[in-house]
């Protein structure tokens, strides 16, 4: 299956709304369609509206095709003051399974995307609900999959850098794309 | 018109569901129902919902009955590292009148509750419908109030210590209050 970035951003703005979260025009067009540089959207990537990100705090709204992958990384620390974003996952919409470092669960609910397995190494599993919510410490390996239907997740975290991400594939670009 | 704690939990667990924000069982116990000690609820106060509240950021979940204000407050700083909380309020249904510090607003939509107005002094208005939203300075005097139909705000903010909040009013007293 392949899927445009046009079809991504619909279906992210129409979870939206069935999830009860009004964007404005100006937010519409904003929403950003992220493949990583993998170039299989439908496999591998994220879709995101950031609300507000200054020096001090960030949310967004997160939105996952079915049964995509946003890729494994962590947020390394930036300065001494900064031991690197710390985030907070709430699931709105959907079940997202998302996997950190940590004791490796055995019977997990997901796979990384195939072709990709030697990048995924945190399977630590935590299954994320509609009002279930995971906050992911500073520098933490971790990557997240949504299940059959896609998935909402509300991002509330320390200020955002994404440019600084470190990801284990090292094939992956992460660049701001509103393409 | 009077309205009681329990009606006023019941009313926020109402509209958070309205507008497709799913709490779980736990959350909807943990609703915070602040009458400000000022015994008027159905005029005065706000009923909250904390989601993530640690060292570097914050969101809520605010939701205000037909008409209720919260009051004129502030947050002070608290360190040489800390100006004050920093809040983004973003308006989720209903609408919201949000009265900042600054240029007054001649014609305003709303006013301070009746016996109250010596206590409200800052009167630049901001008008908040779903989708809008507006960040609030650190250390800046600031209230809302609801439109009729009562309304939700999502907050995202650094960490919120309510206890140190400066109000207007010497009459308030605020305290968490879940009873």
């Amino acid at each position: 299956m392949t899927i445009t970035r046009e079809e991504a951003r619909a279906f992210t703005i129409r979870m939206l709304a069935q999830a009860g979260t009004v964007l404005t025009e100006e937010e519409q067009a904003a929403v950003e369609v992220a493949d990583m540089g993998l170039g299989e959207l439908a496999r591998s990537g994220l879709q995101l509206i950031t609300y507000v990100n200054n020096e001090r705090y960030c949310a967004k709204d997160l939105v996952l095709l079915p049964g995509q992958t946003c890729p494994e990384h962590r947020h390394p620390p930036l300065s001494a003051a900064n031991p690197g974003k710390m985030e907070t996952f709430r699931c709105r919409s959907g079940v997202v399974y998302l996997y950190v470092e940590g004791e490796e669960t055995l019977r997990r609910q997901a796979r990384p995307p195939a072709g990709s397995e030697p990048y995924y190494t945190a399977f630590h599993e935590v299954e994320l609900r509609p009002g279930q919510q995971y906050t992911i410490a500073p520098n933490t390996l971790h990557w997240f999959q949504a299940g059959a239907e896609g998935a909402v997740v509300s991002e509330f975290s320390s200020a955002s850098h994404d440019e600084s991400d470190v990801f284990t594939d090292p094939r992956i670009r992460r660049l701001p794309d509103r393409g």
